[in-house]
């Protein structure tokens, strides 16, 4: 997990306002949940891979002192009753006994919590975005962090393809005004691939699609073995393999694609994404450059009824704010403003220890104008001042001595140009304000 | 933990835009840490209590099965050395063995991390701010929560008090900028403090501190007795609350009040604050209708040089969100454009199925005239998609059936009046621009 120091902020913030105004201009809502969830809501929901990529929370106080106790008798009966060792084999049996919380996997899951608890207090048809971070404790790759953040789209309520519709155009929208030229939408749908799984003769859906899920990574006879090693035999792993490419007509595919003309969305029969919970349509953005996806989504109409009385049908977008940003980084797509921006527009020094007041009433006399303005923070030579304003890469740095302050005055100093000027303090504001909207 | 629904949201990202935009416009550049912190980063940072009130998070795989052996070969050892059952007092002994992580607890340890280890990409003076929860294991109260945010203001690598007078003075400027206008900072300094529990001839400072800490909420007496609870005998604990309530001089003090002319800073030599880290000046803020404070800070020298081999001076300001929001809700101050907020300026209905890729493209335009459009999702009858809207208080609707279609047209509604116009579809955009800005 990594700390953003404040240029790497201000990209985050940067690509995540423009994320934002697009799902607003989509007439999505904000939503935001908490870090830390029910370790019952998550366990379950992403597949036995994802019940161990989750971050549990230890019990606190008492049931903490229980949770231990009631391993410690569990393990000495074991052993007596086996006569043997533990053979290092305690997780994940003993995880529920001293683990009660854990930290958000993904913001699918809880939205699903969130609609069935507060059905009430949301409109029929309740389309949201939440942008927030997420944990999983995978290993760290390129673009793939501990911590990372989701930018999520969802709409709840609806069956209509509109929906798929709506998402793909917004998050197209986004990735053209961060300037990306070269994405596809690759798109297909999960009960194509269970007919076509059936008809491959595979009883465990799953497994095909985990393997299938790797197509990209580890290609035909990557995929070929693993399915072989999930104990698919040899017949029907070729068959499912020969099937799958070949592709299955549906209503649902030519409905989007239809809506979705003019767009950069391709079918791609071979498409499965890892998680679960997914039962129509499915989604997946990709650029050249990048072996993972920035983004993916579909249809998951049961998930929402795991938690409530009721089946709700759904469908979500999410992109990966690190994936973009990784992307951006090395292609040099973030806008100058952005990659050059300063702490402040101005600098005011600190001429003696007799004048800091003034120079304290100055800059909030600068900030009234709209500017941000620092303030060297001691008494020091006008040098060292000068110095640390050009380390931390201020434009303009304002000098109020003495004579300065006796003729109601201040001196700019224009440090690009290294030129500088006297003028009337009262002016100062407007002045600097104007020359810095140059910039 | 609480779910934030759209409403809730829009209150939130308001305040924190005022704050980030007041912090910004002093100089203060964002920073941002992981959400969770190695837990020997975080244990004997904050007391005994707050060691308590730390979520740690359980070890995962092979290092979690070796914490639990070990667990329980200790227990047994333990039982058969002293021949009788661990009565419950496990915890916090094996809490190590099981625990790696934690959650974050506040943002001023994190920075001193931050500061000791990236030293050399951070300027000579380091100011930041920084906006993001933190969680405490704590038992919730009016405006207390165990995920809540902090809206922290730091200043690193300055002894100048100039640094406590710019955070007071931006923080009563997002005050002030909020709409609040009866709050009041209260200052006083921990080595004063440490004067007064030395002279009222008491051994342990933080014993005496944790006591005097609690003065607003438990009074006079109620210090005094947990004082002497705390083994401290009569006669010190009314000494020290007699010296405490009659204060002491101060340089600093005289400085910070001289720079903070015009605010509404206070002296209260009984001020105590609850860390252990302080080193100088600290401060809290408070209004008369809310119990605890709406935030706090402090100089904290000696705090970044536990993390690293240099000694730093700094001094920080801690706003809490949820205690300004919980204010600012029960007295009623969020502009109309916050409380009244809609999730679209405009929603365009679908007339059937044939249709909707019109609507759709009609969306489309309307977005890049710089509204926010919502689509109906689905084919429906038209008095239930304008029910639709009322419920998401879309202030217009616009029809395109197949007449409007026909003609180039499209009929918009205005919902709060209850009026219709048919006009070109080429001008629906600069007519709702104009007709969203005046409302």
């Amino acid at each position: 997990m990594r700390d953003f120091l404040p240029a790497d902020v201000r990209k985050r913030e940067y690509v995540i306002g423009i994320i934002k105004e697009v799902y607003e201009s989509y007439g999505f809502e904000p939503l935001e949940t908490p870090a830390v969830e029910n370790l019952d809501t998550l366990m379950g929901k992403y597949g036995e891979e994802g019940n161990q990529l989750i971050f549990k929370i230890l019990k606190r106080g008492e049931k903490l002192d229980e949770g231990l106790e009631s391993i410690i008798q569990a393990a000495n009966l074991e052993s007596k009753i086996h006569n043997a060792t533990l053979e290092g084999k305690l997780f994940p049996r003993f995880v529920d006994p001293v683990a009660d919380l854990a930290l958000r996997y993904d913001l699918t899951v809880p939205l699903a919590r969130v609609v069935a608890h507060h059905k009430n207090d949301l409109p029929k048809f309740f389309k949201r975005y939440q942008i927030q971070p997420v944990w999983r404790a995978d290993r760290p790759a390129k673009g793939r962090f501990r911590e990372f953040y989701q930018c999520d789209v969802d709409a709840i309520g609806s069956n209509s393809m509109v929906v798929e519709a709506e998402q793909i155009s917004a998050v197209c929208s986004i990735l053209e005004r961060l300037g990306f030229t070269d994405f596809v939408v690759r798109v297909n749908h999960r009960q194509l691939l269970t007919k076509v799984v059936h008809d491959a003769g595979i009883a465990n859906e799953s497994d095909a699609l985990i393997a299938l899920d790797k197509l990209d990574k580890i290609g035909d006879e990557g995929v070929r073995k693993e399915l072989m090693e999930r104990g698919i035999s040899e017949a029907s792993a070729d068959r499912f393999l020969g099937l799958v490419k070949r592709g299955v007509p549906s209503d649902d595919l030519d409905r989007i694609f239809g809506l979705c003309k003019g767009l950069p969305v391709r079918l791609d029969p071979t498409l499965a994404r890892g998680l679960s919970y997914y039962t129509g349509a499915i989604f997946e953005i990709n650029v050249p450059d990048l072996a993972g996806s920035l983004g993916g989504g579909g249809r998951y109409d049961g998930l929402i009824g795991m938690f409530g009385k009721e089946q709700i049908p759904a469908c979500g977008f999410s992109l990966g704010l690190e994936r973009i940003l990784v992307v951006m980084e090395e292609r040099g797509m973030f806008p100058p403003e952005i990659s050059g921006s300063t702490p402040a527009d101005v600098m005011v020094t600190i001429w003696s220890d007799d004048t800091i007041g003034e120079s304290l009433r100055f800059a909030g006399e600068l900030r009234s104008a709209g500017l941000r303005v620092t303030v060297y923070p001691e008494t020091d030579k006008i040098g060292k001042q000068l110095k640390y304003a050009d380390q931390i890469r201020v434009p303009y740095v304002c000098v109020l001595g003495e004579s300065e302050l006796a003729e109601g005055k201040v001196t700019i100093k224009n440090m690009n140009a290294g030129e500088q000027i006297l003028i009337h303090r009262s002016n100062a504001g407007e002045f600097l304000k104007n020359a810095s909207n140059q910039l």
